[in-house]
């Protein structure tokens, strides 16, 4: 039995952390935890943390990502959900066996250890998700 | 201080709850927990409980619905974040301080009795915003 623990973020793309912010932050009060450089994926990352859950907000850094194109295409905005998962491996192997359409057919694993894949949103009905495993410590 | 709880939950727009849960129910094995008509917003929706927030698959159900225009023009996908708050009035208030612009000025009150209001994307940089306060009981 597959295991869904919680959403982990939900993605938000921006083109300008500062106004973003002057919603997320300066008008609603949430803090910002981190701000980081995710070069494997050309964006930078700012962390909401809010309640068991957080709002990412995602800048490209360079001109010909993925994500640069689609806030080209579709203006800033929510881009994806983030579910975490006990074993992506199996979850991935579970969604495979029932045709769904796979970005990562295998997870692929940040700097930080943490293992995630994206469904194609062919397969969520329009809705671009990820699957994220925490890193045993 | 205005507090803001947690992610209530996800808006999901879909033309069709069977092509839908597909994914939600299906593959991933979550549990629908109750599907709701609410005349008021022209929309049936689905509940989908995920720890402390929820996703919510929102079909319209009249055609001249602007949920009915948004999945004409845009198909199915994120249609937006809903915000438990503490107070949805002393929110509100603060944010049009704040020169936010309110898409509702003042709650709009569900059969339930539960409170909420939506925030125009026009100053969230691109979301489109619920806020929402549990009934007191």
């Amino acid at each position: 039995m597959m295991k869904i623990k919680r959403i982990n973020h939900i993605a938000i793309v921006v083109d300008d952390f500062e106004s973003a912010l002057t919603f997320w932050r300066d008008a609603l009060g949430l803090e910002i935890q981190k701000v980081e450089e995710v070069p494997e994926q050309q964006v930078s990352i700012a962390f909401i943390p809010l309640g068991e859950t957080e709002i990412e907000l995602v800048k490209p850094t360079a001109n010909d990502s993925g994500i640069y194109k689609y806030l080209q295409k579709h203006g800033p905005g929510m881009h994806h959900i983030c579910l975490e998962v006990e074993d992506i491996e199996a979850v991935l192997a579970s969604l495979r066996a029932k045709h769904i359409r796979l970005v990562d057919e295998e997870p692929l694993i940040s700097k930080g250890g943490m293992k995630y894949a994206f469904i194609h949103p062919k397969s969520t009905h329009g809705v671009l998700v990820e699957l994220y495993e925490q890193p045993t410590i």
